[in-house]
Parts: structure tokens; sequence; C-alpha cells
């Protein structure tokens, strides 16, 4: 079935707001498998909104709107899909209770007049609940010159529309299909895209059901698979055996196969392993630390962090030695051994890790140009070193670094095992 | 001038990219005065493309098509532009040698064949040169139904687009006004979105020349003023007292009219004042150091920062009491003050800027709910405290709470200022 997504908000128009619906939704149908032709945006315009609705029914099957369910007069989503559909609008008993219950919930004032606008909905159209909001989400399915079409109308704030989509649209979907889609995504860092998709590219070849899909994200891949069933488990039984290559060929660099982030599994390893953590970061400036403090319970494992930007705070804060400062310069693989092996030492820490480098735009000389960055990362006193090449603005290469240490403190602490592993084999 | 924005690229359908290019074409021809009225997104497709843009160029002036000129054979806006304007493709010699060029810069191996797709371009086309890639811009201006059409076609990396655009595209369009277009915005912190706008409700009612136009982002609200005039300095002129008449509505809370971000103000400020700068962060786990830190030149400023996440660190980093953290808890008023005073003590700071806080998605109590966010500013050995009460998920409420500091720190240093200038008075 072909997908159209059609945005209504001037604030798009106007470059106020990205478009981060369309991309959420764009994705959420490829893993439905659903075939997304078209994404449109149109203004609050009674007219034009019209216009790009007629030609959406006309070349797609589901058209997918969002924004414009307000409460003001300039909210003309549900009227002119209406419109277009033939239907009148009709008040709804049960919306009008949620969206009485939605204001007592939050202790807002008295409903305004306007208020009961979001109750109106087009005769014999699907409603849905929107327990984050006062719009409910509308499903209109129609006969258009013999085909069946629907038109599917959502709430334009994101933390209103993803739970809605996530409980009570994507169900909807699903269930228009003969089959059940599922995905699974193989997470896959400290490889680069092309490799990736080289070592998959017979995968790629041959695949019918499940497929796979790669995603570039910044420093990882992410491999899709998705399998039609008749329900979940059989769709499950499909993808696994692929799940198993993939881990056959990219070994320990594959490091999730959940819903999670490289920085949950890092401090999940670090939980298990019931070790704890200190950072040391120069060019970073805490970058790293916050992305470790994105995961809820970090405070098991987090001892401390050092911002060290200056000379003087590598020394004094991390014991970085005068002499490496001078004979190495701030940005140099002793440095980063030292501030690393420093930090744990200072914040009596199993782990270390630091990152100092040049992200520009100035600082930069033929040596040492911007977009070099050194890590080190020391695990129960044993420090390793890595050398980072990044290019992009200052901005983008720090957000890079960050993101390369998290990957090299996954490699160190796989590899602190595998030595403890073979001093075990050893005294066998 | 009716715009459309045709954005080519099935990664984009597939929900793999976001696309902010469409964002940021729609805030330039805003400023540009042009009206956006569409944004289509459409695959790498011939046929669709193909009636994507008919449809286009059937309801805008100008469409923007980005993407799709890469040197494979699934590129083809050049292509399906050429076709629908009747336009043969004849090989650019200057493109040529441009590509010549850049493989030569880049040190890249051997110019493949399909590179030299790159150098065909549209006959009569005005070619513009892409300093950042292979593939040229092109601008095709034709007559539809006796109406002047245009189609600009650029290339979809943002490194390659954006330069592209403000060099040679945003002069062009410029130029096809009969009078300039200028914008200056004026950026204010510390106001709410609803408090601003209605602060300037009579000067958007009476607007026509300058007009102004309230941009809501985080923490901040940006008010665009736009005149249109003969050229630059008379638009400048025409600016001016509206410009003049915002700082007298909005006092200290306009931080700036130049193209900088806030946290460029507060290291500025500090570097002015000859003063250093110290972090302690719980909750937002080195977020606001790392803003600080993306601003050029701050080395001269920041002395150190502290990742202060568990009670322990708190304590020996930067010296809470004991007793303090177990009367009033680590999320508290008083701790913000003695982390805030510690941290520039500790790091030798005129400043200590404090932030400890309940992120969730747990932690939260009754008294103590998610959101609620403490940040201490302590400038030459005076801490004033501050209270947030945030809303969102763990990552928004980080986000929010290392933007609200900023404005802190800056209200506290004008602050700091402002009772020197008053003693100063004094002994007048």
């Amino acid at each position: 079935m072909i997908v159209e997504l059609l945005s209504v908000g001037t604030e798009i128009l106007l470059g106020n707001i990205v478009n981060t619906n369309a991309a959420y939704l764009s994705e959420q149908c490829a893993a439905l498998g659903l075939s997304v032709y078209y994404q449109t945006v149109v203004g609050d315009n009674p007219k034009r909104l019209e216009e790009a609705l007629k030609i959406a029914l006309d070349r797609s099957d589901i058209v997918m709107m969002t924004g414009g369910l307000g409460p003001t007069k300039d909210d003309l989503t549900k009227e002119t899909a209406a419109k277009v559909a033939g239907l009148n609008l009709v008040e709804d008993e049960h919306t009008k209770e949620c969206i009485k219950h939605f204001f007592r919930k939050k202790k807002w004032k008295k409903i305004t007049e306007n208020n009961w606008k979001q109750a109106m909905v087009p005769e014999g159209s699907i409603v849905i609940d929107n327990k984050n909001g006062t719009a409910p989400g509308l499903i209109i399915e129609m006969k258009k010159d013999g085909e069946e079409k629907r038109m599917i109308l959502m709430p334009g704030p994101p933390n209103e529309l993803l739970p809605m989509f996530i409980n009570d649209i994507y169900p909807y979907l699903n269930l228009l299909q003969p089959e059940v889609i599922h995905s699974v995504t193989a997470r896959i860092c400290g490889l680069g895209e092309s490799f990736v998709e080289t070592e998959i590219a017979d995968l790629i070849d041959a695949q019918a059901n499940p497929t796979i899909a790669p995603y570039a994200k910044t420093n990882e891949v992410h491999l899709r698979i998705t399998a039609r069933a008749k329900d979940k488990e059989a769709a499950n039984q499909m993808i696994k055996p692929l799940v198993k290559e993939l881990k056959k060929r990219f070994g320990h660099y594959l490091y999730t196969t959940k819903e999670e982030a490289l920085e949950d599994v890092v401090v999940k390893m670090l939980m298990e392993r019931k070790m704890t953590i200190a950072t040391a970061e120069s060019c970073t400036g805490g970058l790293l630390a916050s992305m470790l403090v994105n995961v809820p319970g970090v405070s098991e494992v987090l001892k401390s962090g050092f911002i060290t930007y200056s000379n003087k705070a590598k020394h004094k804060l991390v014991g970085v030695q005068k002499t490496s400062l001078k004979k190495h310069g701030p940005v140099s693989e002793k440095v980063a051994k030292e501030m690393a092996k420093g930090c744990a030492a200072a914040a009596k820490a199993d782990v270390g890790i630091s990152l100092t480098g040049v992200a520009g735009p100035d600082g930069g000389t033929p040596e040492k140009p911007v977009g070099l960055v050194y890590a080190g990362c020391c695990v129960n006193g044993k420090t390793k070193t890595a050398e980072f090449r990044l290019t992009g603005n200052r901005r983008k290469i720090r957000e890079y670094a960050a993101s390369k240490a998290l990957v090299f403190i996954r490699e160190c602490l796989l590899e602190a095992e595998n030595q403890l592993d073979e001093k075990e084999d050893e005294t066998k």
C-alpha cells in the first residue's frame, strides 16, 4: 500500500520547526512494510490544503495527516478532510468527556468555547483517544473511484503524535495487511558504513522475506531485519537465523539487537562487571560524560567527571605531568594516556576515559590538524590509547569524538575480559 | 513569488534522514520575502519525480530541488528537470575542470567514468560551482503558459548545499526582487514566548515594512525584523528604530542582535570582564560545560568543570558539606549554592555555576518531582540560586536545565555589574 504523509503547518513552511514527524512516520511505515512515496507540507490555508489532499488521495492509498487539529479557527485539517470525504461533522460525546477529563487532570481553568470544536468528528470516522492532549486522532475510511482510501488524522505535537501512533495507529495499520510485519535492528559500532554494506551485499541481494536494510547513524550502522509472517512469534523465528548470521559476521562489533543505544550498553556492561568509571575531557568539554548521564541509573557507575580544557586543569585535576604537556603538547597520545590514568586514580574508579583534541576552527597545525583527537582508556590500571582523525565543524568534531570514545570504552572492556579469560585458560 | 521545495531522496522517505535542508531553505526564503507554500519529498523514481515536478511548476513560480545530483544512475533530478523543461544535456567544460580540480584537492584516486555525468548540464542553464563536492548547482529559467518559472537544482548534502545557497543562490534570488530584503534577528532569553508575543502584539498588528516575526527556540524567543528597500544600507536604516524600540521594551532580556548564540555572548561577557568560570554539574552531567566549550576561544575563561553526579563527588570535588546533603538532599537550593561556591573555589575561578536536579524517569517524589532543578551561581564570592520546574523526558529536562543555566549566568553577571555601579554611585 502506498502512503503519503501530509503535514499541515505554516510554521514548517517558515522553517521555524524541522519536520521530524515526517521522518518518524516514514521510518515506522517502512517497518510496517508500507511504501511512503510522498511527503508533502502545506500551510494552514484551506484552499491549498484541499488541493494537496486531493492530489494525495489520487496517488496514494493512505494519507496520513499531522497538525492543524487545534482549537483555533486557523486549524482546518479536520474540516478539510471531512469536506473532501463528503462527511458532516458531528459532536462526539466520548471525546467531550475526554477533553473534560484532560482539563481536570491538568488542573487547567475553564474550558473555553473553542475547545468543543475538538469534539466534532467526521460522521462515521474512527475516533482515537488522545491521552496527551485534547485533539483526538481520526481515521476516515472511504471509497474513491471504486478504490479503498484512508485518511488518518493525527495531532502535530510529537508528544501527542508518537504515543498515539504506537498505541493505536500502528496496530490498525498492521491489521490492514494479510500478514504481520515485525522488525529487529542489529546495531554495529566501530566499523564503517561501506565496509558493513559490502560484508552483507550477498544478504541484501538474496533478500526476500525477511528483508535487511542498512541505516547509517553517527559512528554506527544499524541493520534492520524485517519479516512478514502470520504472527509476531513466527516472524521472530524467521529473523533469528539472519541475526545469528550477522553476529557471526560482525562479532563483537554488533553490540545489540535490542532497542538500546551504545551508551546504555556501555553503562550496562559496567554495571554487570560492578565497575565504576571516571571521565577527563578536553575538547569535548563534558559531552561524553553527558551521554553517559543520559542513561537512567548511571549513578551506580559514574564516580566523577573532570573537564580539563586548560593545561593547568589537566595537571591539577587529573595529574598530567607538566613535562608531558611541554614535550608532547596537550593533544598527544601521552597526555591522553595520563588523563585516563589520572582521572581514574583521582576518582578511585576502575575505568578512566579521556579525550583531548583539536576541535577547531583555530589551533590546527600541519602536524596536529583540526580534527585530530586522542582518547585514552584505563581499565584496572592498564591504559590504551586511540587516535581519531575527524572532519566537520567544531560541533561535529566534538560529537564524533564523544561517540568514538563510547566505542573505545566498550572495546577496552571486552579486551580486558578476554585477557582475563586467557589468564584463566593458562592457569587451567 | 511562490516557492516550492522539492527534495529528492528515497532515504528521506524511508525516515533514514530528517529533512533539515527543507527547514533551512524555508527559513532563508522567509528572510528573502519569498513565500514557501509547499514542501514536497519524492524518491529517486523518474516517473513520480516528473509528476511531482510538473505539479510544482503548475502551482509555484520557483521550484527549488535538492538531492539526486550524484554520479550514479539512480540520480535523476537533472535529467528529469531537463526533460520537463524540454532541454538537452550538454557537456560543460568548466564543470569538468572543477571536478578534476576537486579530485586533485582531495587526493582522490582516478576519476571514474560516471563522474563525468556530473559535468552534463541542461543547455542554457546557469551553472553554479560546487566548492565542496562534484555536483554543480543549476538554475533553469523557462516560460510555461506565458509565465516565468524557475527551477533551482542544488546538491543534497548540507555541507555542499548551505555554502552554495548562501554564496550564489541567495544573491540570485535577491536580485529577482525589485528591492533588497534584509533581516536582523533580536534574540531574547529569560522571557516566555507568549509574554514576548503579547508585548509586541501592537508592533505585529501595525507591521508593513519592516515586518516582525517571532520564532520560539529552546528557552529563547527570536524576533526577526525584515525590511525591503533599495539597498542593504537603506533597509538597515528602516530596521534600526524597531530594534531600538525592542531594546526599550525588553531591556537586558534582549541579549543580542548579531548572529551569535547565548553561549557565545556569555563567554564574551566573561572575556570582557576578564573573569574565569568553573562548572559543577549533577543532572546535566557536563552538558552545560559542553555548551560553553562549543565557543572557540573558551580556553581563556573556562578554568575547569566538575561532573559530580554522586553525593561523594559533590563532597569531595566541590566541597559540598555532608550535613547539607543529608539534611536538604542533593537536589536542593542549599546544595546548589555550595556546589557553585565550591567549584569556583576549587578551580580558583571568579564565577562558579552549578546544576542539580531530578532528570527522571525515576527518583521523583511529591516534594521533589521529576523536572525540579536548582542552579547556583557564585560571582566573586556572592552566590545566588534559581529554581526551575521543567517538563519532558530525561534528555529534554537536561537540555532545558543547561540552557536555563546560561541565562542565569548572564543575569548574575549583569546584576553583579549593577551592584558595582550602585556602589560607585554611592561613593560619588
